[in-house]
């Protein structure tokens, strides 16, 4: 059996039971790495079970997927993702390739951040579609996240923005001498974020995410040490959400007199927050 | 500590390690019944846990917080919730109620269908808003959830639809006469669910979820007997899906190649949902 067990959010206790007796039922366990981390490392995680766990890289799980799956149809072998198994990358390539030579396929589901940014006081009937904002460099800045942006602003619905983190990258130098050095990971903080939304926002100028946009950051969610903090989109750009992983909501028009007032308990500023709910914000309902 | 705590889609053994630890630590267990149920009963998981489990009816929430909330600034009190916390309820009040006395609040985060939802192979990243369909009766039709679809729909979004659950129902006579006792509980089903939708397009016309519209079924997620089939809507509308909960997905336009592959896996018939492919869908990305 090959089980692909959602690891949730934060720690190694975050696994369900039934995820941790399916780790402990293996013969071999990966850990996804590429899409997502969890706060503790993987010692952490090797204690709590009682196993030795391979850290799985994108380029292993993209070609190594026959060692993975090796004996799965005689042994149990865990995959292991961060979140949910379906939270923001499917794996549908190994699952696919597990069909194929007939191994068993169990998935064990997780809490994912798409359903754990209700913590923010937003209801997660009003999100629409979720974007993903990956780091500018000086001559890549994709942004087309900002007609999906607009077009859940255009109907007044919140967006969940995923940021983009970096593992195991390369300087152009390594990469060309085929050194397997890898620079130090990085991930996008809130204020990061919010400041490359305010630059493609200057360019587009269409108001789908303007500086007095308001905003959600959320850090760490899940764990004892998560913060939530809600603003304008110009406040997030200056904020320090502190240690990863960071996620920023931009808030939709259609907002509840509810959750406005969960926004109103996490406002870095309530003055200013007020001044913008009652101008830009229809709160008729 | 009042803990809110996630209890996952399917068992017992769908609690989080860091949940039943919170469990077992509690001097009162309450478990909220009313916006989902788990696919087992309170004595098996009283025998898990080793704990009595208090039902909470929307009634004891609303009225009894009190009870709920006594003495948890010196003891433990864990309020478990099916799926994650946030997944479709925010229990709100009670977090608000806790916070005015001082009792601090753990959230513990789980699986909810809000993401398990992606085992359809559909990408989360596609799911405009989530709409809720509630059992029509003779003279009460409401199907304002026609325009949120019509939303997603106009977008090119998947819309995931929760389908109503009904327990503690009374007669209007028992009711009348003061009496407790309720009739068996309900679960829509998915043929129910598309019957009401075709029949809210066959008034509005709009095109948001006619027949031959492209729609995945779900029952069971995270459980061994999970079964997901994909069809149009007229297919959805004669299929016995089985045993609850049941969720049903309006698939969007902007469908990638991919999630198409996907969908043609769990067809209820190849044929046809390749003629609708064809004709309705732009497959060409």
């Amino acid at each position: 059996m090959l089980f692909i067990i959602g690891l949730g959010l934060a720690d190694e206790r975050d696994i369900t039971v039934k995820g941790l007796d399916a780790v402990r039922s293996s013969e071999r366990v990966y850990l996804e790495a590429y899409t997502s981390v969890l706060m503790v490392d993987k010692q952490r995680l090797e204690e709590f079970y009682g196993k030795e766990v391979v850290v799985a890289h994108r380029e292993t799980v993209e070609s190594e997927s026959d060692e993975i799956l090796k004996d799965a149809d005689k042994v149990n072998v865990s995959f292991l993702v961060v979140g949910d198994p379906y939270g923001a990358t499917t794996h549908t390539d190994l699952v696919l390739r597990a069909r194929e030579r007939g191994i068993p396929v169990q998935t064990i589901h997780n809490a994912s951040i798409m359903n754990a940014v209700g913590a923010t006081g937003l209801q997660l009937y009003n999100f629409g579609q979720t974007v993903s904002i990956v780091f500018f460099t000086d001559n890549w800045r994709p942004d087309s996240f900002y007609e999906r942006i607009a077009e859940n602003a255009g109907l007044g619905l919140h967006t969940l923005c995923l940021l983009d983190i970096k593992v195991r990258e390369q300087t152009i130098e390594n990469l060309m001498r085929g050194r397997q050095v890898f620079e130090p990971p990085r991930y996008m903080s809130v204020s990061l974020a919010a400041q490359q939304l305010l630059e493609v926002e200057a360019g587009r100028k269409g108001g789908a995410c303007a500086e007095d946009t308001l905003a959600v950051g959320v850090a760490r969610v899940g764990s004892g040490d998560q913060l939530i903090r809600a603003g304008t989109l110009k406040q997030m750009a200056d904020y320090d959400f502190g240690k990863p992983l960071h996620s920023l909501v931009l808030v939709g028009h259609r907002l509840h007199q509810l959750e406005a007032e969960l926004l109103r308990e996490n406002a870095i500023d309530l003055e200013s927050m007020n001044a913008v709910l009652k101008r830009d914000y229809r709160l008729d309902h």
